[in-house]
């Protein structure tokens, strides 16, 4: 049996008795924050442009919500709007080894999915363990290679969200093959669009939603794909690796929960920044140390790093400052910390910022790099302006699972994101809450939001 | 200027009134035998699936018509099912040394986008042209190496049926450069399908169109895309090539017009076996032979063809069998053609074609692939079973620029085409010919078909 088999036979079998209490826990969680990014983008660009183009393109209601603008369409639009929205304030979680932010790919095609199919909480969550478990598996298997210049959540992305619609589907194993093939095959996703500034990475989130939904509805409607599009000799490892590691697709499948190594974002910004971030403001509070009193850092930090940020000079939107190792460390070493609003406010305009961001250097360090992508180290060493050298090391930025985020955190990350935007009144976002940690015993998600 | 720019700035300023007359007679020759391929497809597995879709997905009419169905919808799903459905029969045209099959990418996508736009003829003409000259000009440029693993048509084909639709829009040089961007970072389609009989080769020119037009109209409102999606360190070629020649991109702009090296497809078979089959019945014809007389035909081809039809042993469905050099040349050798008909009524179930199936072999050829992708050389040595060997050659495919199919003959095989499936009469195909020969005239194409 190959690995493939393996991860289609297991998702075929996969049933919700089979879910711990705590991976049901922890998905109503990244259901939560999926929606607080979502909520968080209302009205920024480039969402409207999504908004706009389904509705010219689909129809004018149907049965699947948009959460940026309380309209509704046919699946394939919410799945398309919902994930173009999810991945554009940089709040959304990610899987650390497989470099894979799930939800924003998994959660707009499942919701959209089971409103269109007239499922329950239940179900949406079986689903949506099943897509995580696969897509970070999937993700895995594709390695560092693939990061390099593929954005991964966009390809590994698409047959993410296709296996969470396959699974509300109730696809059997031959099913879930010929769904990879049909996702697989329409994998896609460059990095080339973040030097610009461009507004591509929503576009990919939006499309590999989209596509996977696409996917197992024809699947399920008969449509064949190729058997192998994994390991194949001309499939997606072939096409788009030169270090990927079959083992991965079936690693520990129904011993491992891989959805419970995702890791909330604290940050508004790159995950890559996150440990530079948390450690600089370790170092920062343990000396007492201003901003003013910093001469140089320099962070050391993985290839990875380097080959997302190492793009990004002077950011020229608040989008791609999230990309820029020295505004986000700015934003840590002038205000105290780097979430949406002090983006919006002074990741651009504000001089103290742009001052720091240019003491900020990016160094390859091999310990870093060889954690990563299992785990990611934040490493900096500062230089102060009297001269001392100093060192900051977190081997856990927050959010990360052994470092994750409190319930309470996550209500007031809820909270925050729905008040940056102004979708939602603190009141309704308190209700929203409830409701998301009450998703297992949802009857019907129809008009849920 | 980089190639790219000067690809884009060349399409922005690309004019009706610079277009020779023989340049527009061949694209309405062109569209003629995309309409034929199209319709020629009606009723057969997968296109009702993307039809189904369609419905589900859009809105219940639109202002684009759906070929195979009579129905309408949104351009986006017309532009959708109907490049699933030209692809289907194999008998699309080509482009050689791009090994692009341009019509069933941009066609879809611009006559969708007209329809929607209510624009006329003379602006689908130059449109589609803007299509195949860039999309020829880009498969070119990612080279060997990318066909080996990807089908062109599919990733490549985004670009084109993308930059058809932004002529439409009327785009400026600018606009280009996003929407290469946003189109390229779209682009997918991997070979692993074939060896299944798998239904993916219609997924892909189905998504290629819709997947371009969709980029085309995202850039009209605004969206942004990488500014270098071709040449860039993380873009296409870096991530899909191993062999790419920018120059390819701005390749005697203006003076090349690339749309007249289109080949059409007389075998309703893949163009790989064309050479061979063209050889093969020269031969016979010269020789007097019949199949009986036959031992073994050892066919010298190119790489690429032993890439894409090494992996068919004994098909396992009429389409795959279009992929199957040893069942082509069995059809050619006992049957005289390789058409629709003849695959439908032999190409699985007659034990003449199977047994000479068995008796085909291929062979790397030094020459043949020295000249390929420029030309596709036909050579095959046969061996007859009083033990003579005989050698048949042929430098240009019936159908290949140098030896096109006349007026008389694509209104043939239109004919042909839509008798096959039904979809027309023989007196509504003729004033259907009659229609596309005027089509630069055409004022409106709102209910055009």
């Amino acid at each position: 049996m190959s690995h493939t088999q393996a991860l289609c036979r297991f998702l075929a079998a996969l049933d919700y008795e089979q879910l711990p209490d705590h991976v049901l826990a922890r998905t109503e969680d990244l259901f939560l924050d999926w929606l607080a990014s979502a909520l968080a983008s209302q009205g920024a660009h480039p969402i409207p442009l999504f908004e706009r183009y389904a509705r010219k393109m689909g129809p004018a209601t149907g049965p699947a919500q948009i959460i940026v603008n309380g309209a509704s369409s046919s699946a394939y639009f919410a799945a398309l709007v919902n994930a173009a929205s999810s991945h554009l304030v940089e709040q959304d979680d990610l899987h650390n080894s497989s470099v894979l932010h799930a939800a924003t790919v998994v959660f707009p095609a499942v919701f959209a999915a089971a409103q269109d199919l007239g499922k329950s909480g239940r179900e949406l969550l079986l689903a949506s363990v099943a897509g995580y478990e696969a897509g970070i598996r999937i993700g895995e298997f594709m390695g560092r290679s693939h990061y390099r210049i593929f954005h991964t959540t966009a390809t590994v992305g698409t047959l993410a969200a296709a296996v969470a619609v396959g699974k509300l589907l109730d696809f059997n194993e031959e099913q879930f093959i010929n769904l990879l093939g049909s996702a697989g095959t329409q994998a896609a996703g460059l990095w080339e669009f973040l030097r610009d500034a461009a507004d591509s990475k929503q576009l990919h989130t939006a499309k590999a939603a989209a596509d996977g939904l696409l996917a197992a509805y024809l699947t399920a409607d008969g449509l064949t794909g190729a058997r192998n599009i994994l390991e194949g000799d001309q499939g997606l490892a072939a096409g788009m690796s030169t270090d990927a590691d079959p083992s991965k697709l079936s690693d520990r499948l129904g011993s491992r929960w891989a959805l419970l190594e995702t890791s909330f974002k604290f940050h508004a910004s790159c995950r890559h920044t996150h440990p530079a971030a948390d450690a600089l403001l370790g170092l920062m509070q343990r000396e007492g140390l201003s901003h003013e009193q910093i001469a140089h850092v320099e962070t050391r930090v993985h290839q990875g790093a380097i080959d997302v940020l190492g793009r990004v000079s002077v950011p020229q939107s608040v989008h791609q400052a999230k990309f820029s190792m020295g505004t986000v460390l700015g934003l840590i070493a002038v205000h105290g910390k780097a979430g949406l609003t002090e983006f919006q406010a002074f990741a651009l305009n504000d001089s103290n910022v742009s001052a720091f961001r240019d003491k900020v250097g990016m160094t390859l360090d091999r310990e870093v790099d060889g954690a990563y992508p299992q785990r990611w180290l934040g490493r900096v060493v500062l230089t102060t302006v009297d001269g001392r050298v100093l060192h900051g090391a977190i081997d856990e930025p927050k959010g990360d699972p052994g470092n994750t985020l409190s319930r309470e955190e996550l209500a007031d990350k809820f909270q925050r994101l729905t008040r940056f935007s102004g979708a939602r009144t603190p009141a309704q976002s308190g209700e929203l809450i409830q409701k998301v940690w009450d998703l297992r015993n949802a009857v019907s998600l129809d008009h849920w939001l």
